[in-house]
């Protein structure tokens, strides 16, 4: 046998991402000529605002040059307003534009952790902080949530038992990806009080902002005892419906924190200067873009709502924000029933591919019963798709 | 005092970027009138090809969405063909397209290094390497090179010696940013005999492939006893003259190099779509655009040899690629000549701002009495800049 260097143990252990798996089946079911529902994945199906697409084509500079590694001028003006527009107090020197909320993340993971430091979770959480983690090998402690209170916070006593002297954080998305659950003020309140007490930052993902459908939405920045040690990862794809633009931010009050985004900016240059351009006018006008695609979301929202409720022996909570819901099924298994949903079952020549949640959970053996449901549909198509995970579970003898 | 939690030591060591420590001294300058000529930094002044603005602008989707995480199909395709026409054997599914070839290297750091291990490069070196190895937490092992024979290989025996039980691969960087120096085919089989006998990975950057104007330039992939240990770290940035547009690919025949990076992929999601689909033009043609920059870039490089043959006292010897050089100073600490040359030296109202060489390497006290130059300037301006630089040494009394 050839010998060939290992590959790192790190990028080894990395999971492949777990919406992913039944994505193949999917592929080879449509080729038998069946239509799959993806209830799957966080891809829009909306049309871009053409304002996006217009600017793109306006770009005016000669060259396509570097930008400044914290962002062009023009962009970090048009954050800190955009912010301003949602009661968040950020100037541009607050910020640090980002290849999407995913380089946010990375950034505020290798900000305040060194490796083997562990950042507290809420499980079900969004997959790929598990991936991020693990490139930064840092460790990702989880807090279990319940389906039964719709995924809310449990007791100050349960979450401060899984703190440790190597927690640097608490990471939180609020609203949430993938349970739908927005934290009440009240909530947070409490998230703010351990933070302080054990000295810890706050790692607020918060792409979901505008989608708050039941209550309000409170941002970690909201709360200003704790400015000096909340982080907000942000980003453009989602509110602005641009996910392939991709530009996000990191934005801190604290000094430091910044500092090193700046220079973690540095060693990889820049951002696209085409799409940091071509945002000025959602940023800077917000409510014009978010505005229908919060409506659309929370018809959509009522369409699944609807929907489950005739869904025999389903857990579910109403969706408070994002576009997301994690359910309960009355089966043993849910990877086993998605994997049957996608590869046996039809009715009328059509089936649903489900994300099971186990994947969203770092405890294993947790979330077997569950899966996640995106809103990527248009209202009919969701609606024939509730109807066909309901014929299913009557039909599955797992 | 309030206490607040400490960064990340991985943070806080990171270096601020060399190149930028003057910047805000130029800034001064240029605000009390002086003209300062720019050859510390390597962003091109040259326009870019109109046909990728034209191919941004006819952008056709309704809506911004997610590329695969791997790449478009077209774009990896298209890729494969840039890559054959320079000689090389990669498929589409040899290729992961990375923001800009600064997520290339993190890619490849991370797959082949956990945390501590180390990574073989020659001094100086490209000196964002410095960043990213800090937030991998990977250590570099400098292997230093000497300007007194133009930052040709060192010996075997030299360059054995930094090899560790933890090294896991050597990374080249060729043409070099910063010397301009080429590995002969001679070297690089030196380099690829170690790095069979010691298994070793081979990350090979190539960014600058086309700019070779003294010697053929060899890919690491024309070495085929090393294609499965090879990773290629590629952009399209300098070649192009796009680097605003962030495109770049890890390459390798190495499968789990590239799955590994394929998941790594998908953690952060996708490039951006509109510069993948701009730049299909660009790849399926390379010499078209190519061609011209590198005639010009020669031209350049002329006029910057025929220039620093006339100073006197300083070391080099004729740039055999890229568009940098590393001079050596008759001076006893760059650092201080490049701050006292844009503070107080000027002539007929000009100054020069050059990038000291120590940030370039990784061992204390090397390069002190070196600079590197960039060739960013139009053939007049460059030839000034070398007059100024003439200048400068025999006003200077350092």
């Amino acid at each position: 046998m050839k010998k060939v260097p290992p590959i790192s143990q790190r990028a080894g252990n990395m999971q492949a991402s777990p919406l992913r798996k039944l994505a193949s089946a999917a592929e080879d079911r449509k080729k038998k000529g069946v239509k799959v529902y993806h209830l799957n994945i966080g891809q829009p199906d909306l049309p871009t605002h053409p304002d996006f697409l217009k600017a793109v084509r306006a770009y005016k500079p000669d060259t396509v040059a570097y930008a400044p590694s914290n962002g062009l001028e023009s962009t970090l003006d048009a954050w800190s307003i955009y912010f301003k527009r949602n009661n968040i107090d950020f100037k541009s020197e607050d910020i640090v534009v980002t290849t999407g909320g995913s380089e946010a993340i990375i950034f505020a993971m290798q900000a305040v952790c060194d490796p083997n430091d562990e950042v507290l979770v809420f499980e079900p959480f969004y997959t790929n902080y598990n991936g991020f983690a693990s490139l930064a090998t840092v460790k990702l402690k989880p807090v279990t949530l319940s389906i039964d209170n719709g995924f809310h916070l449990p007791s100050d006593a349960e979450i401060k038992s899984k703190i440790t002297k190597r927690t640097k954080a608490i990471l939180i998305c609020n609203p949430s990806n993938p349970t739908g659950t927005i934290f009440t003020k009240q909530e947070l309140t409490r998230l703010v009080k351990i933070a302080k007490q054990y000295n810890l930052f706050v790692l607020s993902d918060e792409v979901y902002r505008e989608f708050s459908f039941e209550s309000k939405h409170y941002s970690i920045m909201n709360f200003p005892e704790i400015r000096n040690q909340a982080i907000v990862l942000d980003s453009a794809s989602k509110r602005f419906n641009i996910c392939g633009a991709r530009i996000g931010v990191i934005a801190s009050k604290n000094k430091d924190v910044i500092a090193a985004s700046l220079k973690m900016g540095m060693a990889r240059l820049s951002v696209a200067s085409i799409e940091q351009q071509a945002m000025l006018p959602m940023l800077k006008n917000p409510k014009k873009y978010t505005a229908p695609l919060v409506k659309e979301f929370a018809k959509r929202r009522d369409v699944v709502y609807e929907g489950l409720k005739k869904i025999k022996g389903i857990t579910f909570s109403k969706p408070e924000g994002a576009f997301y819901i994690v359910i309960g099924l009355p089966v043993k298994d849910a990877d086993i029933f998605a994997e049957w949903m996608i590869k046996k079952f039809q009715d009328k020549n059509e089936t649903v591919l489900l994300a099971p949640a186990a994947g969203f959970y770092a405890s294993k053996g947790m979330g077997k019963q569950e899966v996640r449901l995106a809103f990527m549909l248009k209202e009919k198509d969701l609606k024939r798709s509730l109807e066909l995970i309901g014929l299913a579970l009557e039909q599955y003898k797992g």
